[in-house]
């Protein structure tokens, strides 16, 4: 699909967080590619990733704090499949920040890999809107400071 | 959470596909609740009913036409958590429909039933556009007619 | 499989808990048939429904008990592979039970159904060995007897 | 449970293969704890990389020899649960090979590391029955000789 071509480039620049992630038979479906679904999956994890890289397990910031974070809206756009055994590079990069909830921007790319190169093609984009919930009573509350901070 | 209250009774009229499912352990995460993921999952059982209920299922579709339905955009708002043991109404109508894709809306509702009457509040919407690939090549093509008809 | 044949008919007898499963896209991976760990899903799926049957959700147990049923140990054999749009039949019935565990038999067959007949064929077998805990700190208890007793 | 004491160290020798897996929401449940079906799919996700590792990616081996693997039989045993951010090590190792079909031994470890020290807690552990099937027909095939040879 020659409309993907310039999804390729732009936001692969080496400031965004990625993280990558294989293709397990797991992930796909009898359509013989990866189940849209999944998707999130695979959000989530470079999500989380991130929030590592920056000092906040998810365990830790629970105990810590006693909230977590709840996704409250997600919009995908699937623009190519992966298969069995690709290797995926997932992006993530804060949109908007506020108090009480933030907006996450994803990209799931194929990573291919030669001698000579290596390409990326965009096959998901998505965004993933998070609130900030108390985990005992799930009611809402606001995104802890430093949280918000080391994200921007 | 009061805002919630308008949700409850609008979308669940009777001419509208309904599809119960059931919240098992594994469709809940650590957070004591059901992953947000896994509504992609509920809303597509749904629509799979939908599709069975007016005479065309996945596989027979495949067989028969060489073609299958992809998913090439989700939307979700996630309103209220369910939790394990909960069921959960779910529908599926069509929004609009053209012969390169499809968008269908579909909601999740818990199902709170006693002696004296039901009620059911939102807990998820979102929509799901879906094109049409051949099932060899995953090239684009046209949604098969009686399958639009049926749907509108 | 002629081997198959002969597992066709013993354990469907109507003492047995049945629970009806459909396969959904979401069940399937990319060898075009269910992906085999989903079967411990359908298992639980049929144990849970049994244990409601009898009185026991999960939930209304893990709040009136403060425990919950743990999985120990898990076995299955996969006879026959599952396929899109197939209805399976799950059934559980107890093999063996103590205080401290019970082993469940569980078995998934393959509905096909025409206006002359219905027939059962099985795709898989295992069994379930549950162990209890307290919900909050994990550690091993005795199953409430009221539950070891409407199952036996 | 004192009694997994002495599971800690045995098989976590430097010659099996070894895998690390993260624990993240999706492989959660609401009790907590990982959802013990995962653990299939975390011993296919080291079973995966053990084969490319030797050189045998899945969707390759399906290419160049018309066939996959399939796993016909599998046993786990649950020790010890696994949370939220965890990191495992999962291993793999060849029990039996024949012709027909291979039986690998799978272990998953709870790896903890502060400044001083490693130490890895057994959390499940089983063995995975594969055979081989020629990929369109799902009929059962030999092992291709170079894949058992390099497993040997």
């Amino acid at each position: 699909m020659n409309s993907l071509g310039p999804m390729t480039a732009p936001s692969l620049n080496p400031r965004v967080f990625q993280h990558p992630i294989r293709i397990y038979w797991e992930d796909t479906d009898a359509g013989g590619i990866v189940f849209y679904a999944n998707y999130l999956k695979f959000f989530e994890r470079s999500r989380t990733e991130w929030l590592r890289a920056l000092g906040f397990g998810q365990q830790v910031l629970r105990d810590a704090s006693g909230g977590m974070f709840v996704v409250s809206e997600t919009t995908v756009k699937y623009h190519s499949p992966a298969r069995l055994d690709d290797t995926l590079i997932v992006t993530a990069e804060l949109q908007t920040g506020g108090k009480a909830s933030l907006t996450i921007v994803q990209r799931a790319y194929l990573r291919t890999a030669n001698e000579n190169q290596t390409s990326d093609r965009l096959l998901a984009e998505g965004t993933i809107r998070l609130g900030w919930v108390n985990s005992n009573t799930l009611k809402p509350g606001r995104i802890p400071a430093p949280v918000l901070e080391a994200l921007k």
